[in-house]
């Protein structure tokens, strides 16, 4: 089958045909790929940033963020058949240690990360498992849904771990209003009542933040200082750090969800102000399965754009230039 | 009366002959001073360190934690009479703001901070509000509880925050047995079943921490990379702030309750573990009663030294010089 | 000035002159009504129900509900001034009890009650609390939000308890879509994501739900036994208190806020369901302040009938006989 | 291999010859039964109480708190193998449905109950999942623990989840210091520093609890009224249900975990108090993980008394009898 895989780092991959996948335990499942988002972790991924991370072997396939169809079921699935049209949770995880049992799949203690460190959903066919399908509802098509997977996911994780926090008169600053942020902006729109306010350089995107019910939009935050009791920051570096504790009032959060950058904070300003600092890391299956409720509400919709599997280059290029408004999706 | 004054920063505090307070406001309390903690906070103020952010005029009266007997009361104080041994809740506050309404006494949007922002405790008399009075249960005497007014507090406070984290299993690293740890590791000890481990250069505080309870106890925390669910740094300076979130495991909080130093950390590494940065900042009414109880119950003991309201600056040269073992207390 | 008072149980109020309240104390605020809402508890009050409970001795003036303009203030109240339009957190609390410290006011360990256990605001002029007036927002009337000042604070307290429950996916069964119901239903659609399905036998309470954003509206619940993570049962009597059991599923919560009826259920049923009974009182300052902010928004709006003070047994009937749509409101 | 069934409801169990269980599934684990003990809901089994609740089909083999040692495992079993000693949960949960998924076993959509809907453990051989298995640290023997199954375990999810509740200065009283009590009773000691009153007749018990740590123990509740911040009723027939309500403060929690009886309560009387009624059901795999922690601390020790197998009838007459202190546990 077609594969995208990555050869070295610092190089762009290539179309590779490469065997397709087997099952071999009873719980794992073989998706026949819909559609795999392309996102800025790829980028990252090729420049080495997650090499050590990581410690995936060269060459691999990426693509961490995927929708399909069961094709193949191990001989204990009972949750999905063939035919299913399903979105899969980023990670395979065992479903025995105590992250698992406590429902925190991120933190399996067992988990393979395929896109990250083992083969990925850029291709024809994808292996996971029983474990990491959540079945679609009718009417939700995976090309449109796929870039929830893991961009998707990730901020409504980061949202919903902020809701508690967001009740009517408080304030939420959104940094970036990209493929993450403009999924948090309709998520923490249908999920509270708080004031929801948007900092983007981008005029499209700002656009589009004013459009999916954003309460302020914004093309810069300096004169936010201490104005907000959650922080959103889906940039994670080139300031966006700094800025987002600036923007955090007393006793409130600043989420990092992007990365790139760093937190310099001297310990005095984090005491005397009783501030905290809330790391995000894509979210669990229970987390996606209710995104997928919100997306088949229509209270979530995806603004991608669609390449076919082998223009991945030219959608990377595209993402990298800033020209790409909203998700790159590739469809085999 | 005679009053503990900093005439400029630098500059070690005098002995002065001051006016007594006076009532003026209905639910004003004047409370006849039984014993002034001494705290690190206190070198720190005298160092400059809080002037900016303090903006108090000097000189002033220092002193933040205190208890003693009420001499006086205003017109519509309805809770203590004169006479009532009490503790004082570090701040006092307006009750009207959200914050006051919620309970979350330290982040009044209208506060003072006695010892800290206006004259403090460390003197014959002090004025007081209704709010701020904590009765003290049959047996608790002003000295011996006056220093659980602020660090005690503190210590409290960050770890009635940690206790949800914190179910059997779980490991707590402390890190410092000082004048708020050693009160600290006391809480952990009374109020969950986590394995409590303490790091402490000072032979003499490792072993005040294996009497209180820590279930390990070490000089350096050098091996424990990855090993703590919750880290509670007592120190927050000079190397404690990398330590502290190095010894952080995935998914787990790095508590900030001493200070000096910075946290610098990548969002990456934030993020790619989902680690949290969590600020402390005193506590609340409520928590200084909560702790009233633990004292009362003999869970919580002081290990103080006493020194008469003149033998300030000597006090404070022990402070200084790692001379002082558990926490300093003055007595008028 | 004029009021409305109960003389005997079991008998209608009479409109009698009454000597003006006055300041006594420093934080004494005297509201000039503006607007006082009737509530099926008035009802009760004349019914007896309250009787033992309250204590009030007769007569006395009735109106739990009320929202109007600052006439006087106390020496120390810092947070209103005359003319300031205010909407009355239903109870004058200490402020000094524990309760009180950690904003759970209803709890207020010395509270008063007006309307209740003390002169109420069916009157020109009502006596009250620094401690128990939210500041209008600039294009919020009293005559507008009078009602929510307890039915609607009553609601969106219940609502607010419940809104972790009701994540994406999650079923919330309202029983009833009168005064109560219909605010708790708009507080639903603001602050979660869940499906609303409402109960009511009246058609015209139907209509309004589905008006309101409800998801399903039916006049019975006989066919959702087990369908509901959360029942908020309005009612509370007459087979409401079975029925919202029978609705609520495994691991579920129900929650009492009307009341008249009685909860029988074997220990074997909620124990092998894991199912939980919640009792619901009001709520607090911050909840008012949190409900001033929705109705600021537009996010909750009343539907309301006016009358005139005078009028109040007219309305009463038609509360009685099930005529009034939304909630009576008197106007002095 | 020799094994206790239940042929008809309202007779006594006998011991019965039966074939062994044989893996099937990946999954499968047969555990060599070490212990199992025997719980008051045995005898309610026979009653007939859960005929219609579970529906088994008779003749079964009774016993749903288990330990032993690990026999033979399937194909994808990774947590255990042969020889490992273990505790086993008491449910065979999916793993795939949003219970699961949560971490919430006891609400697997598809889960077995062995013991009670399915073959149980007073038999010689048990077949379980991998999915129910916690391996027991070093020292911890299965006939010491295996009571801790269940009834160690309701009682310990039912103080985890009211910990949070239960600060410094608040109230617990348990109702019945038995089977379940004194393990509950250790538990709050263990995790919390509430105070615990402990209500038995039988003056064996009384000692029990005071021994474990109570702080006071009493025959009788009656001059307990609105005395408790929670109440935990491992009893919950024969007036502990209305006694346990009427001991609960204000704002406070009624938990049931005993059965038999029933809950009568006017609406108005929770409503006007807010309390709350709280069902509990076993726990959580991690529950019970978190509950061996504390067994192999020491905080948690069983008393028990120890009948062969083929002594199932007496032990079941010692226990209805009263004769029974602590639990009664069944050995192969």
């Amino acid at each position: 089958m077609k594969a995208v895989r990555v050869h070295s780092y610092g190089k762009r991959p290539s179309i590779d045909d490469v065997p397709e996948p087997t099952i071999t335990g009873p719980l794992d499942v073989i998706v026949k790929v819909g559609a795999a988002g392309l996102c800025r972790t790829d980028l990252h991924i090729i420049e080495g940033q997650w090499a050590e991370k990581s410690g995936v072997q060269l060459p691999y396939v990426i693509g961490h963020e995927n929708a399909g169809w069961v094709q193949e079921v191990g001989s204990a699935v009972t949750n999905v058949a063939p035919g299913d049209a399903v979105i899969l949770h980023p990670l395979v995880t065992c479903g025995l240690c105590r992250a698992c049992r406590a429902g925190d799949d991120v933190h399996c203690e067992n988990n393979k990360f395929p896109g990250i460190d083992t083969d990925g959903g850029m291709a024809e066919l994808l292996l996971t498992s029983a474990r990491s399908v959540v079945k679609l509802a009718d009417g939700l098509e995976p090309a449109a849904v796929a870039a929830l997977a893991d961009a998707g996911l990730t901020a409504y994780h980061a949202v919903r771990k902020a809701v508690p926090l967001l009740y009517p008169g408080q304030t939420c600053v959104v940094i970036g209003a990209g493929g993450l942020g403009h999924i948090g902006i309709q998520c923490l729109v249908a999920m509270t009542a708080a004031k929801v306010v948007v900092i983007d350089p981008n005029e499209k995107a700002r656009e589009l933040a004013t459009e999916l019910g954003a309460h302020e939009v914004l093309a810069s935050g300096d004169d936010l200082a201490d104005s907000a009791n959650v922080v959103l920051d889906f940039v994670g570096e080139q300031g966006a750090e700094s800025l987002g504790l600036t923007m955090t009032r007393r006793a409130g959060s600043y989420y990092v969800i992007g990365y790139g950058g760093a937190v310099n904070i001297p310990t005095i300003d984090l005491i005397s102000t009783e501030r905290n600092i809330i790391g995000n890391l894509v979210g669990s299956y229970n987390d996606l399965d209710e995104l997928m409720t919100l997306a088949a509400l229509g209270k979530v919709t995806l603004h991608t754009r669609q390449y076919p599997l082998a223009a991945v280059n030219e959608a990377m290029d595209d993402l990298e230039a800033g020209r790409l408004q909203g998700r790159g999706i590739l469809v085999p």
